[in-house]
């Protein structure tokens, strides 16, 4: 039953992810009022969260809440947040803060927020990650608003949050409107590279090595007792551990080879070419999973065309592997990294990158060690152009590039795919070269566009009449 | 001066493509009437076009015009489309008939055509490709709109059309509304592409073979003299035969080696995520030029990271990057018609992909002995899930592999960065791969979002409790 004014955040949309920063709120002291259309997840609500405030509609919420109100939308991204936003801006005032906590297109919550603020209304956009989990018992949360909409939530948002190592709360304001839903869409762009990339270290070990499931197992987590420790490493190691109760073999070994992907993997790579920033390692990782989809074609095309002939295992593959993890990975973050920094250049959103990095220590997918070194090096250099550029992460590549190419070559000799391993190395390769093969891209748009070029030798475009 | 009802078409946009396509159309005995908001423009039409008919706004070029009329916008994508769609569909009739020849996205072709449809007009979207001289001499075009609508159009374009080596007109109504657009998008996507192969065989042979510029021109040309034969073969052997006139030397080694980057590349990859399709390929193609673009970066990262130590080089690198080129040409058409077909059943198109192969033929940057072989393949088997399967062409991918393993590999070991070479490469590993990595990914995904997964050894989905 609602009462007046008692809450201290209203939740509109109490799925499992509403519903769970709901509960993480009330563990942390807050009041918290709820409302979903549906009158199954309201009940769920208050089974759960017997402190809570159930309400029947948005104007109930709205009346529970204390002024100046704070309302999480936690709803699908797209029409329904137009729809709540439309609704609820006529009964918010000056002063109120709406925050929408889905996976929302950054350039849908500028939209937003710039239509808010007419009125007054700070409209924040919220990065959550970590998942169900995370939201229950503490997500990374990237705010995107302006400071006194997000300094409203500052206490809540801070207390709800994960912890880094050290204790610092994973939140941060990033930047104005779409920025946090900006790096919360890079952070996704970053968990598929990385995702894949583990994903063909494990096939490349099982299918080109023959090692064990349990050798693969020793070998992640020992991974993840050094520099490649993370998230995603640790519960690779769970996965391979794990058996089918029904076979009673590796769990792997039953699961089917083809997989889905959603949409921010791929906004994170269109926005990327918007940009003219190069994230070419997360556009892979989306294309390999489509390409994994194509399942009876894959096993028709395999009947055809016979894999090559047994070349030559390196002798240390597991070794060689591990640089390819650890230094396709630094490619993956510099990437992202690179993607965020020409968004804020580009929206004027002057993201601080080390908050960035300080958020990720915890709570969602992507944390790892790596992160802290990020950290480290964005906070020596803060306008560092590529995180390769770091001393100690530029040495890891050093230390690794050996390896790394050594996978990639095995894997390229014996038929076994490592697009994302492959596309890094290229990126890396393309990254410290002096010169590149665009010359000749420039030579051929002069010469059927008429697009002009320019010089090495001196500034200003040149066109060139290539036929007599 | 404007007279009564006697052209045959109106032009409006007459920029350099829409001056060349009024040209090409006077030749083949249309009287064309031409209107730009620009007045020099006007001019320079009637300069060029004297039985043209300049009009002095859009009005007047609709009463210059036989009934049912005919109007050709050739005007920059996006807003000023939209605009003259605007402003013209009160003016226009039932029956009339009104081409986007520019370069519009698909999405929007389909909103205009809806629009148009309410008033009874047809509204086509003409996909041009061949740049200037294409427009003037002979352009490849690919339609999108109602069988009677282009039905009006096509006794002129077909005789503006480039011809095939057969004779066949390179023109083609290859499906209902964006079709047409979207074709031409792919085109430009597997141009992006194509280029970026050869100009990676260019950097190979250059600096890992360390060929002479003599010697390049000379394995080019014999190249397009083979299966490799085609227009971006043959300007590329004309631009390695180039001298610069000012030192004297190679014309490419005082080119640039940093390139930009139009839409339509970034489009094709981002509709081909959209529609689930992997194009990798092409994806690396438009990062492989935002890469180069950073040539501050990368002249900064060169000092800081040599390049590896010199590897062993394949003694017949020349023919092993001639293989890489062609079975890398063969998996960049294959992902471009593999996203055509995929886009033809989303929207319920009902391309004819081997008509889209005819047009191809000619007049086209992508014109190409490949695509007499994807035309016979198509027509024998026109419902082929992916080109690699024919037998002509995978015979050719059988026969190359070995090399394309080599130029990769060698590549790979010597630090030069070859994205699309080894992003084929993979696509073509990973497309014939019984077993590929994405049970590791379905697993994380189900431990970290509940996402379910399905199981080799029967239907549905599935969970796992992947934590005690």
């Amino acid at each position: 039953m609602a009462q007046n004014s008692v809450a201290d955040i209203g939740v509109i949309g109490l799925g499992v992810m509403g519903r769970n920063l709901a509960a993480n709120l009330a563990d942390h002291g807050a009041t918290v009022a709820g409302y979903d259309l549906d009158e199954g997840r309201r009940a769920a609500f208050l089974a759960t969260m017997p402190a809570g405030v159930v309400c029947a509609g948005v104007p109930e919420l709205l009346a529970a809440l204390k002024a100046p109100r704070l309302v999480l939308l936690m709803v699908p991204a797209g029409a329904a947040v137009d729809a709540l936003l439309g609704s609820l801006l006529p009964d918010l005032r000056a002063g109120d803060v709406l925050i929408d906590g889905g996976n929302s297109h950054y350039a849908d919550t500028r939209r937003r927020a710039a239509l808010a603020a007419e009125t007054g209304v700070h409209f924040v956009g919220l990065g959550v990650s970590g998942g169900e989990e995370g939201a229950r018992h503490g997500p990374a949360l990237m705010a995107g608003g302006t400071p006194e909409g997000i300094g409203r939530a500052t206490p809540l948002l801070q207390a709800i949050a994960a912890r880094a190592g050290d204790g610092a709360p994973c939140f941060a304001r990033v930047g104005p409107d779409g920025a946090g839903h900006f790096v919360k869409m890079i952070h996704n762009g970053i968990e598929y590279a990385d995702m894949q990339l583990i994903a063909e270290g494990y096939h490349l070990l099982r299918h080109l090595g023959g090692l064990s499931y349990e050798r693969l197992a020793e070998t992640f987590a020992e991974w993840n007792r050094g520099e490649l420790a993370s998230y995603l490493m640790e519960i690779t190691t769970d996965i391979l551990r794990t058996s089918d109760p029904e076979t009673g073999g590796p769990i792997l070994e039953v699961i089917q080879d083809a997989a889905g992907q959603k949409g921010t993997g791929h906004w994170a790579t269109t926005a990327a070419m918007e940009l003219g920033m190069p994230a070419p390692t997360i556009a892979e990782a989306v294309h390999a999973r489509c390409l994994s989809a194509l399942k009876a074609e894959r096993l028709r095309a395999a009947d055809a065309f016979p894999p090559p002939p047994a070349a030559a295992v390196p002798g240390d593959l597991a070794a060689a592997v591990g640089d390819a993890l650890l230094c396709g990975r630094i490619a993956v973050y510099a990437q992202g990294f690179a993607v965020i920094a020409a968004g804020s250049a580009r929206f004027g959103w002057d993201v601080d990158l080390a908050a960035v990095a300080s958020v990720w220590r915890g709570g969602c997918i992507i944390r790892a060690r790596l992160v802290d070194r990020i950290l480290d090096a964005l906070t020596r250099a803060p306008d560092l152009p590529n995180l390769m550029f770091d001393p100690d992460i530029g040495a890891l590549l050093a230390r690794g590039e050996a390896g790394w190419r050594r996978a990639v070559g095995a894997a390229v000799a014996s038929g076994q795919p490592v697009p994302a391993m492959a596309s890094a190395l290229a990126y890396w390769d393309g990254y410290r070269s002096p010169r590149l093969w665009a010359n000749m891209i420039q030579a051929q748009r002069d010469y059927f566009g008429a697009h002009g070029y320019e010089r090495t030798d001196r500034p200003g475009m040149v066109h060139t009449q290539w036929t007599p």
